[in-house]
C-alpha cells in the first residue's frame, strides 16, 4: 500500500526551533524513520509539507487515487480550516491526524478541531514517533476494512 | 454587462464525488449551463476556481475594473475568511452568494457566515442551479440601480 | 403545476413604507409580477397572507394536497417560529424561503433561521425579484425530482 | 371532576403524517381512549386544539372555572411561548403537560421549556398513551391536594 | 391628539389574580382612570387587548393614520416578538412600552427586550399608574417635536 | 414480564426528610405500591438503590438478561452521568425515566439531562405516583413494539 | 414629603455637549424644573450629583433617615455598580430609576441593568422630563403603600 | 518494564454488544492481544476495569511504585472526572489515555475532555488496535525520557 | 459536641506528594493536630476519607444523627457533584467546606461550585489549618444558633 | 506583627439594617473583638473602611511597609474590581479575603471573584467571626514562611 | 498644543515595584522623558494621576476647554468604565490610550476594552516609552485633522 | 539593525479606495516614509505584501537571520490566523503589529486578536502613521534589550 504524509504549516521548522516543546528531530529526520518504518511493513511513503491551507486542500484532493491513505498533521489549520475538512470528506481515502503535542491540553483555541468526525482515528502527544504509530493504526484499519 | 463567477476550494471535485449531496454536474457542466443563460441574456461570463482563500482574495480585488459583478459561492471561506469579506468591502462590484446547499441548516460551524452584511443578496439550496439564479439576480440588481 | 405564495407578518404593508429598506413596490405589485411569470411558465400561483403565526401554520397545512410546492417569506417569524417549522416538516411539500434582504447580514435576533434544514432552499436580498427567484428555482427542483 | 384536553399546533394532524415518529393514531382516536378512560374513572373530559398561541391562551383563560384541571400538549410552543406560561400563572388550575417524544432528546432547540416551574408534572415520549397516564396523574394529584 | 393604548396577552385578567403582584385594578379600571386623564388634558384615547401576537401587529399596522401615538404594554410578548417590533418600525408612530413590575427584575428569559431600541420610551414598575405617567410621557415627546 | 426499579442517590432517604418537597412516603411504601401494581397487571419487579454512580452502572448492565425493562430515577446522576447514558446505551431494553419532581424547573445545573435521547418515555413531578405511570407507560411501550 | 434627585458620572455635563442625544437642558435647567414641580405637589426635592461610585453610595446610605424615597439616574454605573445595589438595598427607602434614553436599546453593555430588582420603578427614554415622571411615580407608589 | 492497562466503566461489554461500533472483540480479546505484544517487546502488563469512578481513582494511585506507567481508557469518565485527573497529577507515573472511537467527533458533551493536559499521549479512533498503540508510545516516551 | 471531618478523592495522597502545593504533612498528622485542637475545646471529632463519590454521601447521610456538624473537604467533587449537594440538603446539620489551596484562583473548571449555597461557610487556601479555622467557626456558628 | 483590617463599601452599616442577613453586630464591636483576639496573641491591628474603590487602593498600597498583612473585605467591589486586584499584586504584603455570607451561593454577579488567585486564603460564610479567623489563618500563614 | 498624559490606578507605583513587568523607570522618570519630548517637539504637556474612577472622570471633563488632547493610561478601568468611556465620549478632545503591555495578552478579562470605539489611537506594550510614542501620533492627528 | 514590514491581505489596495476609512496614502507612500523614517534613523528596512496566509507564514519564517525584527498589519487574519500566530512563536525575532484603525472598536469578530500575546507591542488607530510609530518602539524595544 502507499501512503501520504502530509504536514501543515510551520512543520518544517521541526528540529531547528523550540526543540523543548517539539523535540530535536527536523522533519527531515521524521520522514527518514517514517520511510524506513514504512519499507519494513512493505508499504511506500511521500511526504509533503505546505504552509498554505488551500495548498493542503490541492495536496488531500490530488491524493485521491494515488494513495490508500493518508497521514496528517494539519497544525495550526486543525483549528480553524473547515476548507481541509471538506477536502477530507470529498475524497473517498481514510484519514488519520497526528499531533506532536496535545493539543487539547494548550489554549482555548486549541479546544476547536475541525477534523474531529472526519478522520478514521488520531495519534497525540508522542512527537515524531506518533507519524508511525498513526501510519501503524491505518494499516491495521485499512487490512480490517478489507477483511 | 460581464460578470465574474468565482468557486471556491473543493468546488473543483463537484460531480465526481459525493453526488448525493451535491448533485452529478460538474463545475464544467455547470459553468456552461451559465456561458449559455448569459449569452442568451446577452451578457459576458468569466470562470475562475481557487481552493486558496488569498488567491480568492486577489482575484475579487482583480474583478474591480473587468467586471459588472460578482456571483461567489465561497464554500468553506464563507464560515471563517474576514479577508474574502474585506476584499469585498474593497471594491466598489455588487457581489451575489450562493450555495449548492443550505449551509445554516447542516453544522454548527456553518451558522456563521462573514459575508452576510456585504453580499447583495443570496441564493442557497438549488444544486448548480442557484449559479443562474444568482445571476439573473444581480442582473436585475443592476438594472434596477440604474433606473 | 399549482403554487402557494404565502407571506408572513407586516409584508402586506409592503410598498406603503420604509421604500428605502424594502423597495416602492406593493404585495400586490409583487403578486402580479410573480402571477404573470406563473403564467408564461405555465403554471399556478395562489396567494396568502397573515401577520398571525397561527393562520400560516394553518395555511401551511392546508397547502398539501392542493398545491405542488410552496413559497414562504416568514418574515419575523423566521427567527422565533418552531411552530411553522413543525408544519413545513408535517407535511411533503417542498417549500422555498424568500426574504427581501439579507437577514443574517442584520440584528443579532436574525442570526437565528428556524427553518434552515426544512426548506429546500432559499432567496434572500433581492427584494420583490426573489419571489420569481425561488419560485423559478422550486420548479427546477420539482422538475428534477421527477427526472 | 371535569378536565380539559388541549393541543397545540400541528397536532390536528396527528396519525395522517410522520406516522414513523407520532404513531399511526389520529387526535381523534387518541381523544376517544381519553375519553373512554375518562369515563371509567367517573370524570368528564373536553377537548380543543389550535395552532394559534393566542388561542391557546384564551383557552386557558377560559378553563379557569369551568374544569378542575388542564392536560395540555404545547407542541412547538413549549420552547418559546411566555404567554402561555403567564396564562397558566394567571388561573389556578393545576396543569399537566403532554409530549409525545422526549423533546429534550431532539433539536437543541427544544432544550428549552417555558413551562417547566408552572406545570404540576410532564409525561414525556409514550405516543398517545402519554396523556391517559397524564390525566391519572393529575388526578391522583388533586385527590391528594384534597386529602 | 389622539392615543391608543394597547394591552398584550393575559392583561385582560388584571384585577381578578394574582392580585398581590399585579394590583387590585382590573384592566377596566385603569383604562377608566387613563380616560379621565386624558379627558382632563384635553386628549383622546382608544383601548384593545389581544392575546394573539399578530392581531396585535393588526392593531398597531391599524393605527397608523387614526393615531399620534400608541402607549402598549406588550407582556410576554415584550420577549419573544420580532413581528411586533418589526410592525412599530414600519409605522410612523411614537410607540411608549409600559409594564406594571420591572421585567428585568424578574426571570432570566425577561432579560431580553426586543422592542429597547424602537420605542420613545418606557415605564416599569408602577402598575397601572405606568399607562398615565408613559401617557404624559408620550405627550411631552410629541409637544417638544413639534416645538 | 419483569421489571427493575433502580433508584439513584439520596432516594433511601425519602419520607424521613424534607416531607413538604419530596412526600411523605418512605422508599420501601412507594416500592410496595409499585409491587402491588406490578401483581395486578401480572408483571414482576425487583428493587435496587445505590448511592454510587458506578454501581448504578453495574446494576443497569446486570439488568440485561434478566429483566424486560427499567423504570430509573437516577435523581442527581441525570445531570452528570455520561456513565449511566452510556450503560443505558449498552443493554438493549427499555429504561423509562422518573423524577419525583420536574427538575428541569428548578436550579440551572437541573437543566443539562444525560439520558434524554437514550430513555423511551419520562414521567416528571407527580411524587411516588409517577413510578407507576412510568411503569404503566413501560408495559404499553413493550406490548405496542410487540403487537 | 422630602426626595433626593441623585445624578450619576458625567451628568453635571447635561446641556452643554451632545446635545442631540441628551437634550438642549442643562443640569440646573432639569433639576428647576423637578423643583418647581414638588413645590407645587406639595413635596421638597433636594439634588446631589457625583462622578464617583462610592459617593454615590455615601450619598444613599445618608439619605436614609433624611428622605420619604430617591429618584436616581446612576447613569454609567447603572450598569457595572454591584456597591450602589447594596446600597439600595442596605437602606429602606424606596427608589426610582431614571434614564434620559432607553439605555437597552444602545451598546450591549448596557443590556446589564445591575439594580433592576431593587427599584421599585424605571422610566427611560423621556430625556430631562423623566425625572418628574418618576417623581410621579414614586410619590404615587408611597401613597398606595400607605394606603 | 511493567504497566498498568486501566478500563473505565462499560468497557466490561466490550464485543458482546453495539458491536457496529466497538467491534467484535472482547476485553478479554483485547487484553490478550495487549498481553502477547509486551511479552514479545519484553514487558509485563496488569489489567484492571472498573465502573467506579473513586475505584478508578484507588486504581491509579495504587499503581504508582509498582508500574513504569499507565495505560487508561476513561471512557465516559474522560469527560466528567476531575477525581481521575487529580489522581493522575498525584501519582509520578506517566499515563497515555485510548478511546476506541474519536470522542470529539461525536456528540457536544463529548468535545470536554478532563484530562488533556496531564497526559503524556493520546490515541484515538482505532479500537482495540490503539490500546498497542499507546502501549508502544509509552514505552518510546520512557525510553526517550531516560536517554 | 461531636463532628465529622470527611474527605473526598486524592486527599489519602496529602503529604506523599506534590508537596510544594498542598505541603509537607499527611493527613494523618492533619487530623492529629484537628483531634487535639477539639479535645481542649472540650469536643469530639471522627475522621473518614474516600475516593468513591457515592460512599462520601453515604457517609455524610449516615453522619446525621452520630454528629452535630460536618467539615469536608470535597476536593474533586466540589465541582461536579450533585449528589453530595443533595445529601447536604437533605439532612439537618451544619457543613463548612475546606480547600487546601483557593480552588477558584486555579482552572476554569474549578470556579463551578455544586456547594455553595448550602453550606454555612467556607475556608480556603490555608493548608492543613483550614480544617482547624473551619472547625471554629462551625462551633461558633453552633453557639450562636443555640443562643 | 501588625496588621491592617480593610473594609469595603456599605460595611459601615453592619449591625443597623439587615440583620437578619449580616447579623446584628454593628462594624466597631466586630472590630473590637478583633483588636481583643489580636492583643492576646501578641499583635496589633488597624481599622480602615471606605466606600470608594480607589481609596480602597490607596489604603492597599499605603499598607505596604506598615503592616505584616491585611485581613480585606472588600464586599460588592469583589466582583468587579481590577484595580483592587492590581493593587494586591503591586505590593508585596499577604492578603486574606473575608466574606461575611459566601457570596458565590447567592446571585450570579457574585459567582465572579476577581482576587481569588491573588489573595493567600479566603474565609466566607461566618459573619463578623470570619475577620478573626481569617486574621488567625494570615498569622499562620506568616509564621509558616518564616519557618 | 498643549495635551494631559492621565495615568490611572496603580500607576503611582511604577518602577518600585513588579520591575520585571512594568521596568525599572518611576512615573516621575517616564512624566520627564515626556516632558522633554513635548518641550523639543514645541508642545506643552501635564500630568495627572488618580486611583479613584470618579477623579478620572472629573479630570477628562476638566481637560475639555484647557488642552487638545489626551494621552491615557486607564490601567484597571481600560476593562471595567462605562463612565471614562461616557467621559471621553461626552468632551470633544482627541483621546489616546496607552498601555505598559499589551493588555489582551493577558488575563481573560482584559479581553474587554471599554474604550476602543472612543479612542483615536491605542499603544501598546513597549512600557514607558508608549506614551511618547502615543504623544507622538496624537499630534500626528491633530496636525492631519487641520489640514 | 534590518527590519521587515510586512502586510497582510487587501493592503495592497489603500488610497485607492475606501479613503474616508483608512486615508489618502497607497502602501507605497507610506513604505516609502517609513523607508525615510529608517535611513534617517540609521537602519535598513524591506517591505512585503501578501494576500495568501501560508505566504505570510513563509515571509515570517524567512525573515529569521535576515532581519532585527518585523512589523506586521496582519489585516483580516488577525482574528483568524493560528498559522501566523505559531509561525511569530517559531522564530526569534521580536514582531510589533500594526493596525491602521482600532480593530476592537469595531465588529465582534474583530474582538478576537490570535496574536496578542505573541508580539512585543501594538499600534492602532495612527493610519500609515502607526508603521513610523511601531518602528520606533521596536528599535527601542531591541535597544533595551541589549542595554
Amino acid at each position: 500500500m502507499k501512503f501520504l504524509i502530509l504536514n501543515g504549516p510551520n512543520l518544517n521548522l521541526l528540529g531547528t526551533r523550540e526543540k523543548s516543546i517539539y523535540g530535536e528531530h527536523t522533519l527531515d529526520t521524521i520522514n527518514a524513520c517514517i520511510d524506513i518504518f514504512a519499507q519494513q511493513a512493505g508499504h511506500e511513503v511521500s511526504f509533503a509539507q505546505s504552509n498554505v491551507e488551500g495548498e493542503l486542500v490541492d495536496l488531500i484532493q490530488e491524493a485521491s487515487g494515488s494513495y490508500d491513505g493518508i497521514v496528517i498533521n494539519p497544525a495550526a489549520y486543525t483549528h480553524t480550516s473547515v476548507a481541509i475538512r471538506d477536502a477530507i470528506l470529498a475524497i473517498d481515502l481514510p484519514v488519520v491526524e497526528v499531533h506532536l503535542s496535545v493539543p487539547s491540553g494548550r489554549e482555548d483555541f486549541r479546544q476547536v478541531n475541525m477534523l474531529a468526525d472526519v478522520v478514521v482515528g488520531r495519534v497525540e502527544g508522542f512527537g515524531g514517533d506518533g507519524y508511525t504509530l498513526a501510519l501503524q493504526g491505518l494499516i491495521r484499519h485499512l487490512e480490517e476494512s478489507k477483511a
